[in-house]
């Protein structure tokens, strides 16, 4: 997905940046974590222009992030999934969000280990079970005293998709979300 | 450092994209965590334009992710040096390099506690001391199976050029590269 420049920095984070190095890249595969999974889906809940969206999920099919399968549901259309490799990026992303959550704007959701319940920590472990779950044990809602104590100003910028509002509820990350 | 795209991406891993997303920003950050502060120094082992590299850093310190000071050596000059919150990137860029070391090209470094050298697991943590040191604790130096077995080919496409001479050696995370 990249060009040349990066050819000599023999350094595996240089070649995961390659496949992942690209903003919306990381988002789109943050949403596929999410559940989402269709192209309409990804478009709505990003705000992504629809010739982006469609060059970086091809990207991420071509670099073997995410697998492309026909929708059973939409004759013509398909289905983005993360692949084992996608999966594995869980680390990544919840290291980039819990640094955003410290040093930037707190996050608007918690991520909590399905099993007990207990809110996963910084580097991503579950400090009652002493384990660091998978993406498929891991259970995110949004956080219960942000919508609480959201003023007008802040409602309104939330986002109020088909996508945003089935995120409301909690799930596991990877359940796919079903509009 | 970025456009307004984002904005309504309600999400810490988007806010935090917005300071790392660049691949050139975080192998800048890579080579501070490898104890690189001069502009000189990370040309040469970046690879990188001048006038894009100049950008990058001006980006870094606004961010608050380097702090930009006198070079008591060189006058005239500066050194660039992590700042805590860019200290708290380690995580996002180990498992950025676990994932890649994993899924595309096998890391030419190897990373381990320097309390008692064994090698960090996947998720940055001592198996041993089942604890995740800070950077300022991980030792790094070259894989010594790679050089061994390093082939003219590739011995050929290694760097050579001052810093990455430098970098053979094993060091602490932090400790100022002196060319």
């Amino acid at each position: 997905m990249l060009g040349k420049d990066y050819k000599r920095q023999d350094c595996s984070i240089a070649r995961a940046l390659e496949v992942v190095g690209e903003r919306w890249t990381l988002l789109i595969v943050r949403d596929a974590f999410y559940g989402v999974r269709r192209f309409n889906d990804f478009l709505v809940h990003l705000d992504i222009p629809r010739a982006m969206l469609s060059d970086r999920l091809s990207g991420l099919v071509a670099d073997g992030i995410l697998a492309r399968r026909p929708d059973p549901g939409h004759a013509g259309r398909h289905l983005y999934e993360l692949t084992p490799a996608g999966r594995d990026l869980w680390p990544v992303l919840h290291a980039l969000l819990a640094w955003g959550d410290q040093h930037r704007h707190p996050n608007s959701r918690m991520f909590a280990h399905a099993a007990c319940g207990t809110e996963l920590d910084a580097s991503g472990a579950c400090p009652a079970c002493r384990l660091t779950p998978g993406p498929e044990d891991v259970l995110t809602q949004p956080r219960a005293s942000r919508a609480s104590r959201a003023s007008r100003a802040s409602r309104a910028s939330q986002r109020d998709d088909a996508v945003a509002r089935a995120l409301r509820a909690p799930r596991r990350l990877l359940d796919p979300v079903e509009i």
